[in-house]
């Protein structure tokens, strides 16, 4: 059975991927859980994911002897090894899309990424309306978002972006997850999206084991100074 | 056949991987070059590609009614559409390996990237020698590569990092054009695998159209203030 290592469920939007991927498609895996100390080269964090990973980040996936990083390459390891899941989309034009959404992520959306961390447990909607006030570039990266996800809703006819439901959304559970933390404005047809990903079962769990955590770490937290009383 | 729209040869990385996968593969396309005026939203770069690409960037793989975006996308297109070309390993791990070092290039690297930007004319030694000098984030990248290429090389006897010509190989392209530019110290055997790729036939295609530019970009030179005459 595969390993995938992870960090805080509450903050770790790379780890949340695979993890959603692996659970959503029912293959069965391994949770190693690394808390995240700090980052520093003498962090436990270090220490243990040191000798797994050779980027010293989660997630990580070990499947026997193979360590597969970073979490594009895990998610086309996962896709081909259990290709009856069909994790990407069967159509060849529709998989080069799906592909290229992923990719995209991957490598950008920095300001939304870096203004709004993903923070599952907290409402940060006033922080949000302020990010949203003075951050041209996070609203820059919403507006893509929007485009992005209502041509493939459109195109495809939901519920999910490419009709069921695929790699691509399991990359975009984190940024559900930020638009609904920090409540940016988006048209409802892209709430309506982000709801149905979060009520996706692989979601939902990873939801709720976010919220048990109950782990405040400060160098995740810009914008509080205590974890908020339920 | 397929077009590919890139930026200035002598300064897009990103631009640089598919047009060296495609031509080292012996895949025919159309090349579409979009000279780098600036990125802001009045330029001509982006009056020509913000019809073609969603996010307004090169490269960019338009194949029929089908545009790819992205490098790790059109990557895994390439791959997939002329599977006959083996451009990925054709073991399931080392192929899971293969990309993961290019996942891994795609979303960091970020010292080496932001202070070494890929400048092929360029004889950027002296500068190169200040940079590791004073920026560990550039060492400990150069390190992370040294490690990374060092297991690969070994692993597979060379003489690519997957033995024979990979993705990953176009994929590392600009990163030894950027060790070479800066002459940033590795290895004896880190700097046989950097000519070996700086000596394929699609790299050197490349080389020799970024030397024939001579179209000096002040935003793209951070280190002179024109260009070096012959």
């Amino acid at each position: 059975m595969p390993k995938l290592y992870i960090g805080n469920k509450n903050y770790s939007s790379w780890s949340m991927r695979p993890w959603v991927l692996l659970k959503q498609a029912g293959i069965p895996f391994e949770e190693v859980r690394v808390r995240f100390d700090s980052f520093e080269a003498d962090s436990e964090f270090k220490r243990v994911i040191g000798p797994v990973s050779p980027t010293g980040k989660v997630p990580v996936l070990v499947d026997g002897d193979l360590v597969v990083w970073d979490t594009l390459a895990i998610a086309e390891y996962v896709a081909e090894t259990w290709a009856d899941k069909q994790l990407w989309p069967q159509d060849a034009k529709a998989r080069a899309r799906a592909r290229s959404v992923c990719a995209e992520m991957h490598s950008g959306f920095t300001a939304l990424r870096s203004n709004c961390p993903m923070n599952i447990e907290a409402d940060l909607a006033d922080t949000g309306a302020l990010i949203w006030r003075d951050k041209p570039g996070v609203r820059a990266d919403v507006q893509r978002l929007v485009d992005m996800w209502s041509a493939l809703l459109q195109e495809h006819g939901g519920p999910l972006l490419f009709g069921q439901f695929s790699v691509a959304d399991a990359y975009f559970a984190p940024v559900c997850m930020r638009l609904h933390t920090y409540a940016l404005p988006v048209p409802a047809h892209i709430t309506a999206y982000v709801n149905r990903v979060r009520a996706l079962p692989g979601v939902q769990d990873w939801i709720a084991e976010a919220l048990g955590e109950k782990d405040f770490l400060a160098f995740e937290e810009p914008y509080r100074l205590r974890h908020t009383e339920d």
